[in-house]
């Protein structure tokens, strides 16, 4: 038990952080000893997310009341914004420990960028600059060397499977690339807002945030990263009346290649990953098949228009693109089988 | 009672036949006198659907046991194929009926379209020329002189109204459509398959049909009479776990216009249609806004990259996609007002 | 047009006023001249409730500047407590305005009652003792003459429907009555709270107010009034993963019938009545069956313990449980044919 | 590796075979060696069920090509009837594997009520005095020394762990036991069957077999045994929309004692079981809490009727309620840590 990483929640009342309570309870190295949460504070978890019932976890308390000294890593589900100076006061608390950042906050490197998108000026800018972005599978060795990682949107996580490797082996036109994204209603957090009431929500469909999402310059900023170039995408996020789940169709003009050479390169360029699995062609991605899960199911479609192809990549929002990957990256930092705590297969049905 | 138009169903043990019921049953000028169904021939239709326990219908029967010639109009909800020749025989056996066709059957012009996407040659190409393509808003004169009319398929309905106005205009670059396609689960049908029971199909998402689904020849044959042009598209359907309703998020490549000229278009285009709204912008169309109505709702938005644009489409895929529309072409082909019998508003939440 | 009847509708941003007026937008009797909504005057109500967007509707005002005097009725989607004085208001500025409320301000006719389980001192006895519990199929007459109707909960239409015949013939124990509701998510209003957002209440079944719901007293009121005594029943309600739609399972004990006998019972109550259906030996109700509409449907069962009996009975909370019961209220108060503006068929699937 | 017990699945094509399925391939002590389907032999597991892609996975065979001596323990999960020849053949093959029967085979021990309920002779009389019922909690020991487990129904799960500790100590009156129990639609399987396709079962509600459920004589047999007495309970379900979960509420007379003395019971039922929780006064048992995972929520609340109480009680059917249970016995019957691979905590949201 003494050699179990001590871990922490900031923001353990939302559902990201609940989502990492839940796998890091039963992960073999990790022991849950601090959870946060603001207006919680004082409660039980159990009072919180009553699905809990079962494990005995520490109880909720305000951010300023942990001794952060004592912990080994923490993960930050807070709502954008807070998050820098609260990371920044518990690393001046702690230099040593790991912090994985579930938040937005340390995401964009251009600080122009973040101040146009969040609104004001970045308040952390010498931390953005230590910052890795933890998309594993393409930062696995910086990630691993890190003390901050930036875990990335759910949205980009499932864009950026899709399409840096095309984009990287200059396979796709990555000016002329259209993201439709769909999302389960979990995206939006546990804040109460009427759009997510189960009578409004429910039997329903409705696009939001065209052109204006916030997760845009964050797939911009790493096809950019991939091409060599800057980079502006369509992307066009939708509200699907199901929990948990994401899946992004990609629609893209090929450069002198075939779908099928698409489907090649993302094959090659995931074949040693243990949680992206790239479709045999016909396969159809569905987010039915990741959720609750850390995988992602990536396929390739062949268009009726020439010279154009699909690219379906699916994930559940909670885990791959949120706290699963979160943990995945906390695995790498720690030394740990990348893999530990985060092997649950898909709850199907 | 005497002045109600006698009206028929074939195929009323479908989900189109039955919204079919659902609406005619309340139309001031219908009586719905024969209800037809293969295998549930001799049950009673509430056995068949029990939301019908306050109605007085006749039995279902097998449609050969009909009597055509005391019957005003037909609408037939069967499966392509099957219709062509029942449709025949209903015409041999009462030439002046009205026909409005809910399957796919006689919606494509091109016989060779028709034999490349359903797998066989057209078995009433005689009456296939006489069809008309019951999209009420563009032909509404030619179903209003019509004896048989095709009512178009859900998608092509929500892809056509949202784009045919654009090309028509030459606002839109038509050779670079992208229609991004989502549907409710009763657009499968009543047919006992696996991925439409509810544990397959809810908490989930699934692109299907992904560059070969058949409403595309549909969707191309009348954009391109539009664009004057033969036309390709990209579209790509998926299915959502909601029972009802349709929502087509379409990109299109500007002529050197602004997103705000084709919502203008698109206003000019609707501005006397009674069942055709087009949102003020900002507003965003949704699902929820039209279920179980004949209301359809066009949004227009900017898109990131220049020069493009997303128009967003939405219907009830049961009603303005399917049952409804033949009923408001069959009030134009009566020379009722076209909104009798369809005015219910949308049942939110 | 002059002659349609002049409605307001006070509280108009919730669900229950929003199935007023979706039903009363196409009552071919009323007009609706008046909006009132606290949090929410000035918006138009499309704003509030995008699926009206092709009605023309007033403007949302404060309740306030309503000119009471210009109206015929009024209906009040008011919370409980609010509404009392509001009603009270308005009666002294128009004695004449029938007014048809559907919060639960005046369905208990007992004060102490009403303070045990309200939590204060009724605020408007007199007009209490004048109110008629709004119940049509058991009030028609004295609905008919009066000037203030308190429409019962959606829980106890349920109940009572399926339960006062037989209490009042004598047909079943009234002392032991278990009553095991279900309702779908829009039962708990349009307000924000975390157990109705789309990601706690869907995919999940919690019971509430276990023992201590308030529609209990409504229920147990009228069940002693048709037993002619005093009644303490269990009712215990669940949440449902839907929005529309309710069941009561009521479990009762047989006073030397039988359980056809029951049926026949209630067979011979409803014969006449257009919205009450009793199912078919062996047919089961469904709320499928009556969503969006105004029907109910109640079916007997055998029970596998001797001397007891099942009756089951759903209906839509929002219509006949609301809104709709409402219409049909002030249809009879106005001499309308009591079916005007409610024929609307369920909405399946 | 080689240490691992060898695992065998009859039925892996349903959704019960394919629960175990999904925690057997990550249970530590346990190799799936074999996968049998009648309809899909041929077929890889992933062409079935897709969300097992990340798996390296036996191909499905017809049962009769499966070399049983090389296996420790099967699972099987056809439906009723097909099971008791098949697990004969099996045992004669290998005398000393372990059978969790999922199925409804060896449940009764009396020949006379199976054949009443499944209309047909029991076709292997002697394996049924042979198996032992498994619900973990009550049969422990006989369990860890059987070699044929007859796993409970989800329903009886559910309902005996709230009612069997109550009867046996004879505070509630087992003569007068109404259990309303409600399930997911995972519940009838992944037959092809309309009323489970998602426009039936979706956004709506249903009670079936109401008085002739096959699980009823199950919960008698059992809560006889603790009563010692032949016991007839009220067993009513109900289809609710959602995948998994099932919740009883159970209608109970008190024997003199208080609805805290049959929780306090409960909790000393159930004080070392590791899946068995009693909630605490005032906090609510909901599927949600166990979406998922082996646990189980029981929770006692007072009735408005006196001297009467309410005990609720929640699973998941396919978990606790089928696969998970199985499971549980596996591990007393090799030995291993019982809640070896059953400790996911509940997917939630």
């Amino acid at each position: 038990m003494s050699s179990k990483k001590k871990i922490g929640i900031l923001g353990a009342s939302g559902y990201t952080g609940a989502d990492a309570v839940r796998l890091l309870a039963r992960h073999p190295n990790a022991e849950i000893t601090a959870l946060t949460a603001n207006t919680h504070a004082g409660k039980a978890m159990d009072e919180v997310f009553p699905h809990f019932f079962m494990l005995d976890l520490p109880k909720l308390v305000e951010w300023e009341k942990v001794d952060w000294s004592k912990l080994d890593a923490v993960f930050c589900g807070l709502p954008h914004g807070a998050t820098q100076e609260i990371i920044a006061a518990v690393l001046a608390a702690n230099p040593k420990i790991k912090i994985l950042d579930m938040s937005a906050d340390f995401r964009l490197r251009d600080m122009n960028t973040y101040a146009q998108w969040y609104g004001h000026e970045h308040r952390a800018p010498k931390l953005q600059g230590e910052a890795v972005y933890g998309l594993t599978e393409f930062y696995r060795e910086k990630i691993a060397a890190a003390r901050l990682v930036a875990c990335p949107g759910c949205y980009p996580t499932a864009a950026l499977l899709a399409l840096v490797p095309l984009a990287k082996a200059k396979l796709i036109d990555v000016d002329d690339i259209v993201i439709d994204a769909k999302s389960g209603v979990t995206g939006a957090g546990r804040g109460l807002k009427q759009n997510t009431l189960f009578s409004e929500a429910g039997e329903g469909l409705s696009p939001y945030s065209v052109g204006t999402h916030r997760h845009s310059p964050e797939i911009e900023q790493e096809i950019g990263v991939a091409a060599g170039s800057n980079v502006t995408v369509n992307f066009t996020p939708h509200l699907i009346p199901m929990s948990r789940g994401e899946l992004c169709t990609s629609y893209v003009k090929l450069n002198g290649v075939s779908p099928d050479d698409l489907r090649a390169a993302l094959a090659a360029a995931y074949k040693d990953e243990p949680f992206v699995h790239v479709a045999k062609k016909g396969v159809m991605p569905q987010t039915q098949n990741v959720r609750g899960s850390n995988y992602v199911q990536v396929g390739v479609f062949a268009d009726r228009i020439k010279n154009r192809a699909i690219v379906i990549s699916v994930l559940d929002n909670l885990v791959k693109g949120s706290a699963g990957q979160a943990i995945q990256n906390m695995n790498l930092m720690f030394g740990l089988p990348e893999t530990a705590g985060l092997e649950q297969i898909a709850l199907f049905p």
